[in-house]
């Protein structure tokens, strides 16, 4: 796919640390996203700004940013869920910040504690905000291909939260499949049916290998179109809905799928997937990236 | 996908298993065997006619053979290398049998001590004979999308070997990605130049997961046109090449994704799903396949 560009969100030291048990410290998370920066990465999710008491992980997410370098050329990202939160994020510094909205009622009530619409409303009211500030607010919709507790989600609601968030300023929009339940035509469907909706919004995916579809996902993603992907050094994360199951999409893995199709990621395949043992240690625990276990192909 | 019809065939009682460490008994083979049938497995690999020195799980092959049920709704498949092999097949009332060329000389040699057009004349030796006793003879052609040894492999020297398969009388001729290598572009690629040059013999896929790209590779196969997949209950089978790395495609991983694009496998994916506790008792271990992990969405 050549002239085909997409770039690689990195995602492990947010979202991925984020169901780990092992709590890094401040120093060691930002060697990681140091590392992660050296193997090509420019835009990563680095701490959330939420309560502390809920997410022990992200307590020190003030001096997670006041420990990284400067630089231009990489965007550094902070999940916010509220004004208090995002009011801690301009405080910090930070450029630019995601906010998930959740499409399904009782998901929005188990993991926000508040209504579907309340969790856009979020969006709504700290999007202004954000670009009245020099931010780049973007907007990640959870459960837009299936909710733990309601099933199959329609298309149209998740349409209808694109539009809004687009409406609202999302510099771009991200849809998550939570729970890993997408398969690549479902990825197709609402990507288009979002792409159609958002104007010249940017198009993010979000996907889970929780039932080894995660990386066809992308496939399909790259298929539609689509602008940006996340992604986490050695597939942490897991999925806190399937306890046995694995989470993200390994960031070495995508980067040798994308690589080898001629997909432009920017990244090095060698240094990502020498991060992978380094995090293993930091987390004394097997990641599921499988590339940092049998290696690159052609062999380097 | 409506109208899309794909065959899975079943290959954990012989590709799965002649990697792994513990050799199961000829009745618990059975007992495999039976298992998928029951969960809707029309085509299934059941045992190699080698050398039992060399590859020892497969040295009840005949007892195997013996100890299934006969069922004109399901085909048996057998491996052979030679015309030994096939006589042992052919006594054995197999009626399909499927030989493994090998693309490149070096994983020739190596993998069966033959030179790789070796290889290919053993198919071309066969062909005729299985045909003449009434068996359908398969050509899979190892080392497809890349070989451990020689790295990238030309398109070319697969498409030769598809058409002697194809001049050779092969009912069906799979382009097998040994090393776990391939991405979906690739299989655009190789199944499109294999289909333009076999006629009406059938277009079969044989992915590893070795780097997460297997199943992504099996909905580029999808969307190649690609008559039949091979997978591995579990995703059992392992990759010798990269001792720890996963092996084959998970059969029920495969047929969720299938399934929820609605491509017609004719699977109970519930019935798939459950085997598989049952073979990681067999095992003693863990195996890689992800949905029985995670379980069916919805929710059953």
């Amino acid at each position: 796919m050549p002239d085909r560009r997409v770039q690689v969100v990195e995602v492990a030291p947010r979202d991925g640390l984020q169901s780990e048990d092992t709590i890094l410290d401040t120093a060691t998370k930002i060697e990681l996203i140091n590392r992660a920066v050296d193997a090509g990465i420019r835009r990563i999710e680095v701490c959330s700004f939420v309560n502390p008491k809920r997410v022990p992980q992200m307590a020190d997410a003030e001096a997670v940013l006041a420990g990284l370098p400067p630089r231009d050329d990489v965007t550094y990202i902070g999940l916010v869920l509220n004004r208090r939160g995002f009011e801690r994020a301009a405080a910090a510094g930070l450029r630019e910040i995601n906010v998930v909205a959740v499409a399904t009622e009782t998901f929005a009530q188990r993991n926000q504690g508040a209504t579907s619409d309340e969790t856009v409303r979020a969006f709504e009211d700290i999007a202004p905000l954000a670009r009245a500030e020099g931010m780049r607010p973007t907007l990640t919709i959870s459960a837009s291909f299936g909710c733990p507790y309601e099933g199959e989600v329609p298309v149209a609601r998740v349409v209808e939260i694109v539009q809004r968030g687009a409406a609202a300023g999302a510099v771009e929009i991200a849809l998550a499949d939570s729970i890993g339940a997408a398969v690549p035509t479902d990825v197709i469907e609402r990507l288009g049916a979002a792409r159609a909706v958002m104007g010249d919004v940017a198009l993010r995916a979000h996907f889970h290998n929780t039932r080894n579809t995660g990386l066809a996902n992308t496939y399909a993603a790259v298929e539609a179109d689509v602008d940006a992907l996340d992604a986490s050094l050695g597939g942490i994360g897991g999925c806190p809905f399937a306890p046995n199951a694995t989470g993200n999409i390994p960031t070495e893995d995508l980067a040798y799928l994308l690589d080898r199709m001629g997909v432009d990621t920017g990244l090095d395949l060698a240094r990502l997937t020498a991060i992978v043992p380094w995090i293993e240690e930091q987390l004394g625990k097997r990641v599921p990236g499988l590339l940092s276990k049998a290696g690159l192909f052609p062999a380097a």
